[in-house]
């Protein structure tokens, strides 16, 4: 076990490391060059350009104003500057809900750090235990733990009423979190200003008939069941395949691009080959070959665009269907039509942008077969991922690289180089699996059907909490792979389980102070660096950039990558609440980094990214269950614990707190969750009565007409619709938000802007 | 174990005293006397009447015509004539449910009984473990069961591979019969005529407003959230108190009969006591005394009455919320309409009679702190229920009935009581709780707040069914108290908890065996003979009636008892599933089990029972999960006893099975379940727009007026409500099931009617 002196090593050389990248990051964004990667949120929002300054060609690239150089750390206090409200008007709610889950991680902790400090350390510190125990070695640290209370001590019981009180508060902060998100959603969605999806329904599993098209069927079906409301329907067409001739040619295009301005700045044809990736095949001139090229996908693509406007197998059983009234909209979205309720199956529609085009034509029977697969495929997944990758390990050894790449022989002879593979392969292979597991994840989500993307970054982020919480939490306790895990607790009767595991956990507390500074602080600051968008900026900026409009689109402000930050919270709110009231020194580290997470991702919401939908904090749900979770699994593994320490029967003093937990859990959801999934007809009534107050005269079908239409079917051009710039501009109700928006106490937070 | 030998005397006994039943029955019934008692639907339908011929006094009571007794079986036949759409015309669609549940069972065994002795037999016979294990007793029967394979044989893939074709059976039975189920409510709720319920949604936790009145607050609300579908309410009185005074002098006036009738016949004045129950007190006229005491009853009932109308504090936060067409009120009840979710909560109302009225008044918050309490609670009922029986029998002594009945002494004294008591006075207690035990799972539902009769009886059947597979099924197996098999699962490694059971189970074959005669088999006799009621009638018949009306009343059909019957129709299913590849020789029990109570029920679904409520077969999703409960379970037992038969790890073979059964289940629930709970929008549409050509003038709102009016607000002659029997005479759509209700081919099966 590491002593105090590791750990405050440990914690000084990843507190330097930080503290390094953010030095690395204030130098970086104060360079003009640099503003689209540390801004592009501004620049998407059309209220920031380029830096034209009049003054010297240098200071359009490097800052060499010193005075902002010794301020560098600004950044935080005009992150923190944003009011909530107005955060959520610049960047939407989602992105303030995802930095409240660090907020709520934080309202947890700093009263539980607080209470364990007074109560339960001195407890710990009392007991003598680990003293007595001479040949032991023990630290500082383990004083401070549980590990130090004598069997069968009295002093347990401030343990079990900590935990009580542990667990109330954290019910009481979610609960009262919940509740604030509810509010914020209800609030946000009777704010809004008029859109698509308040509407409209997404219809699937429309039957087929064999007299008339899907059109027809969907509009005679909805002027028989909803004759009031009804107004229009788009369909939907299968258009996949169009879609990856568009996003191939785009590809070739950059090619194009990139050889003509290698060609402007040269003057000499640049050549290439036609072979894979350009690495192998004849040499041709590059512009004639991409020229060509295009203009042979711009054939296929047409004669494409034709067929599926045509074609009616190119139709999918689904329908995007729009109503007079947001009332009517929600009423057909909670209700069922059709007497067998897998077919006319509706739903509220999700935004355009965040339609998920390829899943809409998949039967309710093949639905359900893909959940089983994928469900099946996830426990593998979860217990079994040791085994190809030791297979892939096995592999990737010196000769397998020989065999493979012969011209790397001579670099691989050199006898440092050889041992550095050997040590490291093994781990890099793992890396590899772990970097692609989100993407994994992802596709099997997909695999399942879930026709937004907003639904299929949920149900990603649940999968991947489960295999962190097998993979990391369980598998760091217990080492050995997770297969040992499964075959363990099979054979370990029901309350051995958390006892088995309760026992280790006071001996991991150091393990997991590391993880935390190593994933959790040293992540944390690598995040708000940008290091991959910078490079990548720079480099297109430097090969493809032409017009001011390409250098908007090489910009990549990213957006919060919700299926991988969530579970990785999540799992260190779980170590919180579980060493909470077993190592309470564990706790100060889980706030630091919850603290500076906060900081970073609220700069990093307001000036970098670019939301990719806005699906209204829909997944509050998910991150109120998980928390209590691993409220559950703390309370077990507590009990476990102390089953172990020869208190009589009086750990069984624990067990209402778990069956609270549950009933607390199936309260909430009862009292908040429909919110996060229906729309109130109430609600809908308020907008329709306003509207119809305000404007009598809008045209709402005109409005509608190709809300829905499949991207590829836009020009590029129309991509970014019309209607959500004439929204921004004339907003039913008029907010104060929209008046504040430039106010001078938000632009101070830009510098480069502010010294102009 | 019980020999061949045994279970064949054992089952002569059963049959014979089954026999004994259906003689009695047989003989009962066609004596004119007991008509009222075996007939009773009829006389509810008002297509049967007294018999009364003008023939011989005696024969008013006595069936003398010989030619009747000959041929007392003719009832089965009968009973399996009727067609099913007559039945659920005649019954309704819940008891035409119920008895499909036993068709269910005999679809499921009959093909597994004989694939099981055509494959299974076969191969146990052959196998001879038993044979050569010469210092065992062992039984025919015993060969022809698992046990007689020995360990390690090949001859377990037969168990293996039959184990899938019997859940693949299981599957295809329990789908079709869901949507056969599904289909015959749509159709009943299709076809049926107009009803209150059609047009009404029940709301709950109406907020409370400071300014308006709760019937003013719903008639704002829904006039402006529905605007033009909004029809009438009636708001809900908390009328308990009166309920209760209502009932309290039912039960004088029947006392007051009774003596009136006493004084009729003996002229002389009947005297009673003052005590409780007429025991003890001062000695008063009887006539007079129930006089009184009913005039001082209807004074406080009036008060209590006119209190209930003023007092806004006896209006509960409920509203029965009436539309103009089915097409709001199924919108209405499928849609949230407050942003609050606990507040305005809507569903489709229960029928007038099945409403519960005690339970409107509850908040969301207690209601789930009593469903915590209650679930708690029937925890502690299932594993704890023998600690206070315990206790109960440890008074129930000798002694302790000396010292309370001390007039008992002297019959005690004599040895042969006593020991009968010693012997029999702790299985009695057992006994009597078993008994009251339905009553104490039913109030345990009404603490959870159900709204509806049929609710309440879907929720106790649960609970009963949870209690019988515990500690009757488990409780069986693993003989001892249930507290002592909870430690045994605690204890135990979740793989090997399967593998205790499951090596028990072949033997305790003979005991289910003896179970399904003792329990089944006779208790379905004694279903048809219906001593109660029969006593019951005939001390009513002598001691209270005195006008054709009152004959009337004091008929009791009773209706079936679905929270009992429904959890131990499902026992049996569990037995033959668990069973069938084990010990093939329960099956044919069960089959005659099913086939036999079948016909019972069918017989007493045309002639007895006069439902309380129609549910549509809201049940069925619950018989439908227990079914796949119950398969699981058989399976997961399987895999259990053949993981110790030591033939590798061939056993795992069978793991995909529960995972088959999980997907099955979700895939069942997802494609009928909401049929059982929601109302297509379709179909009502189609209704609406019938209903509106054929009766453009009909008032609706005249019609809903009284329809949800609690029960002691209407005066007795109204308590059947008008429109019901308006309704019956003038259906929306005439069927031609009207037309057959009383054709020769019924009316054939009442020996009686037929002869007049």
């Amino acid at each position: 076990m590491a002593s105090l002196r590791d750990i405050v090593t440990s914690a000084s050389i990843n507190l330097l490391s930080a503290f390094g990248f953010l030095m690395a990051f204030a130098i970086l964004r104060i360079q003009p060059f640099n503003d689209r990667v540390y801004f592009p949120r501004w620049y998407k929002k059309g209220t920031r350009s380029s830096p034209t300054r009049s003054g010297a060609y240098a200071s359009k690239f490097v800052n060499l104003d010193c005075r902002t150089y010794l301020n560098f750390l600004n950044w935080m206090p005009a992150a923190l500057r944003m009011p909530e409200p107005e955060l959520i008007d610049h960047a939407g709610l989602d992105s303030v809900a995802y930095i409240r889950i660090y907020l709520l991680g934080l309202k947890i902790f700093v009263p539980l750090a607080v209470l364990s400090f007074m109560v339960l350390v001195p407890v710990n510190w009392i007991g003598d235990t680990l003293e007595r125990a001479k040949d032991l070695n023990f630290s500082n640290i383990d004083k401070l733990s549980i590990s130090n209370v004598p069997d069968g001590s009295k002093g347990f019981w401030a343990h079990i009423v900590m935990s009580y009180v542990f667990s109330f508060w954290t019910f009481y902060v979610l609960y009262s979190e919940y509740k604030v998100l509810a509010t914020m959603r209800a609030d946000y969605l009777a704010s809004e200003t008029r859109r698509p999806d308040q509407f409209t329904v997404l219809v699937r599993n429309i039957p087929p008939d064999p007299d008339e098209s899907v059109s027809e069927h969907v509009q005679h079906f909805f002027c028989v069941n909803h004759p009031d409301h009804y107004l229009t329907h788009q369909i939907v067409y299968n258009a996949n395949k169009l879609a990856s001739l568009v996003s191939k040619k785009r590809d070739l295009q950059n090619w194009y691009i990139y050889y003509q301005n290698k060609f402007e700045r040269t003057s000499k044809k640049p050549l290439t080959k036609t072979g894979f990736m350009g690495l192998w095949g004849t040499k041709v001139d590059a512009i004639d070959h991409y020229t060509s090229q295009i203009q042979k996908l711009n054939e296929e693509e047409a004669v494409e665009r034709e067929r599926v406007k045509k074609d009616p197998d190119a139709i999918v059983p689904a329908a995007f269907v729009s109503f007079k009234s947001r009332w009517a909209a929600a009423v057909c979205a909670q209700t069922q039509l059709c007497r067998n309720p897998t077919l006319w199956l509706t739903e509220w529609a999700p935004e355009p942008r965040d339609v998920y085009w390829d899943n809409f034509a998949i039967p309710y029977f093949e639905l359900t077969i893909r959940r089983l697969i994928i469900a099946v495929a996830l426990f593998f997944l979860i217990f079994f991922f040791m085994i190809p990758i030791a297979f892939v390990q096995s592999l990737a050894n010196i000769e397998g690289i020989q065999k493979v790449f012969p011209f790397l022989k001579p670099l691989i002879r050199i006898e440092s180089v050889k041992s550095v593979i050997q040590g490291f392969l093994p781990g890099i292979v793992l890396k590899i699996f772990l970097a692609v597991l989100p993407q994994i994840l992802m596709t099997m989500s997909k695999i399942e059907g879930y026709p937004s993307i907003s639904a299929l970054d949920r149900k990603s982020a649940a999968k991947y909490h489960m295999f962190i919480l097998v993979n990391i939490f369980l598998g760091s306790i217990i080492t050995g792979s997770a297969l040992q895990q499964l075959k363990t607790f099979i054979d370990l009767p029901p309350t051995e389980i958390p006892k088995t595991i309760g026992v280790y956990i006071p001996m991991k507390a150091n393990f997991f102070i590391t993880y935390i500074m190593v994933d959790g602080w040293a992540g944390v600051a690598a995040e708000i660096l940008r290091l991959v968008p910078l490079v990548l900026f720079h480099l297109k900026n430097t090969f493809l950039v032409k017009t001011e409009q390409d250098r908007y689109e090489a910009m990549e402000p990213g957006s919060i990558d919700f299926p991988v930050g969530e579970p990785r919270i999540q799992l260190y709110i779980l170590l919180g609440l579980v060493y909470a009231p077993i190592t309470p020194f564990l706790l100060p580290f889980i706030i630091i980094f919850l603290a500076f997470a906060y900081v970073v991702f609220r700069n990093q919401v307001i000036n970098v990214y670019d939301p990719k939908y806005e699906s209204a904090a829909a997944f509050w749900p998910d991150v109120h269950k998980r928390v209590v979770i691993g409220l559950f699994i703390s309370q077990l593994l507590l009990l476990g614990l102390l089953s172990t320490k020869k208190i009589g029967r009086n750990h069984f003093a624990l067990l209402p707190l778990p069956v609270l937990t549950i009933w607390f859990f199936m309260y909430c959801k009862g009292r908040f969750e429909s919110g996060f999934i229906r729309f109130p007809l109430q609600e809908a009534m308020v907008k329709d009565t306003l509207e119809r107050a305000t404007e009598p005269q809008f045209n709402l079908k005109a409005y509608l007409k190709d809300a829905y239409m499949h991207p590829v079917f836009k020009s590029s051009d129309v991509e970014k619709s019309d209607f959500t710039f004439e929204e921004e501009k004339s907003p039913l109700v008029a907010t104060t938000r929209v008046a504040t928006k430039l106010s001078p106490d938000v632009n101070s937070s830009f510098p480069v802007q502010s010294d102009a």
